[in-house]
């Protein structure tokens, strides 16, 4: 009889937030790859452009004018999804053709002045204003809205259509699936376990260690043990967090640091700006913030799209999209090269 | 005060068969677009390519040789996420780092010796093979198995990687995540209303008519009311069917008929060969077969990501993975669009 060995034999691993599995099949990275190769990310980007509506100075798509920011800039998005003021579809529907009200706010994000900067480029104090403006703007939306998503989407590839740093923020009148369901597990982990699910998560890895990928006093990465995506990360604090909101001074200085850390290794590790989509997740606002959320735990999401190389990606398709996510190296090889790689950033060393 | 105009006012829909919710927001389709553009799919791919594994009489990555083939074609893949020989992770673990043991096995199925066509270019008589050698596996397997996922990925957008026309049939020793939500779905639908969900569900939208795409004597298919992707769609029988086995000869026929309608009507809307992510879903198997499964309906999902234009794709990042998913035109949109293209293929009128 074979002796279990994650690396070679597919297994299932649980996700405890979202209550599903994952199949891991780390022996499937043997196989060629004959399929789709993305461009590569652009490298050229000019520090101003005068055509570029993220740009400081520079007449947006509604006709206004950006200031001349010199450090975050936010605006409502000229697009949104969400708008304040959307009717009501009624009520007294068929159980099939069910529909709700969906109403929020969408706004947009500059994290610098400069198009040819990104997080992981920039200065920790800087990344200390993003920080701050994050914390800002949840408590100001999260005054009336129950979930506000903080998100980047970083890269052509992960949908983003704008090189200049920024991320998003779509607040809404509801509290959307994600949030909802990793609500309910962490609930139910509360209830049953008396210590926030998280709380305990980190403790443990930061014990196990095989997964950490960087850490510090305040903050720990980790791939997480059910991560789907092939370099998907968890970030999270060791004290008991509700929302970004709550963090000190002293954790706004060591999550900056360690934002810059893990960024720098994912930049490194295909030597190439690494795209991924983002987020972070705390306990619901609005109503919810007079309700006790103890279950809840802060923490950001990173997902990022590439397998192989800078221009081979994971596929989340056929299988993965009808039966069940399906990954192709464990999360302790991934986590082994992350925390394996320099932590000065490869455009630097360059100079 | 404004009344509610799907095609204005953002809302959510909810999904029945994931207890879920999309947000629709279709006055998002105005906004410009800047981002990140595909490449079309190659025009000319040769009938025969002697170094293509999947062409008759090619040897294949495991030394094995393709026989001369002249119409389906069935093998097991070379580099298979499931195998039937894993050993178990073993049990008495931590309820945050639990694994599970995965068996299984999985099959590629050319559908034809030809690489340059593809399903809508074939003939009726051609898919009906298809479909009786899906039969044929889901029969075989599913002795063994409680779940056979029968999954096509046309088009390198899709992470397909080789051109000709094929799909995959993985078989597993556990059900996936997506069909055990859904047959938590179903069954709870059909001990409240005690009908099959999505018999009522066929039933209600050959009435409506705004969401058909297509439709004759045995089938169905609509942009479902609660579709995420632009141009989803949901291939239904009238008659309650649990698994594709059960087809008669003509439902097997006007199956290969709708089939070619519908892919004739995508590949026509871009002009392009569409890309997607197609499967089946029906009662599970194995184990499965000897219970009382009448709250299954069979059903084949097809996820195409085209957006725009052949180049466009929608991109389900940040918001989508962190919060919720979110289209930018009404089902109801692109089940209008889809019904009033012609159904002879833009490739055979050239002619
Ligand atoms: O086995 P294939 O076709 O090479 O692989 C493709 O389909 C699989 C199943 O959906 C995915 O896991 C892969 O990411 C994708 O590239
Ligand atoms: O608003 P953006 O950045 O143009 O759009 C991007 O992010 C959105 C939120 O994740 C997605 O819905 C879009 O598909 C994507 O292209």
């Amino acid at each position: 009889d074979l002796s279990f060995d994650p690396k070679e034999h597919q297994h299932l691993r649980y996700n405890p937030l979202r209550d599903s599995w994952v199949l891991v099949s780390a022996h499937r990275m043997k196989r060629p790859w004959a399929g789709q190769v993305e461009k590569p990310p652009e490298e050229h980007i000019p520090r101003y452009d005068p055509r570029n509506p993220l740009c400081p100075g520079n007449t947006r798509a509604s006709g206004e004018v950006n200031p001349s920011y010199d450090s975050t800039f936010v605006f409502e998005n000229d697009f949104p999804a969400l708008q304040s003021d959307a009717p009501d579809p009624g009520s007294d529907q068929h159980p099939l053709f069910q529909s709700k009200a969906a109403r929020g706010v969408c706004k947009v994000m500059c994290f610098h002045p400069w198009s040819d900067v990104t997080l992981p480029l920039m200065k920790k104090e800087e990344i200390i204003k993003v920080i701050d403006k994050w914390a800002e703007i949840l408590e100001e939306l999260g005054v009336t809205y129950p979930w506000v998503q903080i998100f980047e989407n970083k890269g052509a590839m992960m949908g983003c259509s704008n090189p200049h740093p920024h991320c998003q923020v779509w607040a809404s009148s509801f509290l959307p699936n994600e949030p909802a369901v990793s609500d309910r597990c962490q609930r139910a982990y509360y209830q049953k376990n008396g210590e926030p699910l998280l709380v305990q998560y980190a403790k443990q890895e930061a014990e196990k260690k095989e997964r950490v990928v960087v850490e510090n006093s305040d903050w720990l990465v980790v791939v997480p043990y059910w991560a789907t995506w092939p370099y998907q990360t968890l970030l999270l604090p060791r004290r008991h967090i509700l929302r970004i909101n709550e963090l000190t001074v002293e954790e706004r200085d060591s999550l900056a640091a360690i934002m810059k850390q893990l960024l720098t290794k994912y930049d490194n590790l295909f030597e190439v700006s690494f795209p991924y989509s983002m987020g972070w997740h705390g306990a619901p606002t609005g109503p919810h913030l007079k309700e006790d959320n103890s279950h809840w735990q802060l923490h950001a999401h990173y997902y990022p799209p590439l397998l192989r190389s800078a221009t081979v990606k994971k596929f989340m398709v056929g299988y993965e999209m009808l039966a069940q996510e399906q990954r192709d190296l464990t999360p302790e090889q991934a986590a082994e090269k992350l925390r394996n790689l320099p932590e000065e950033h490869y455009k630097t060393r360059e100079n």
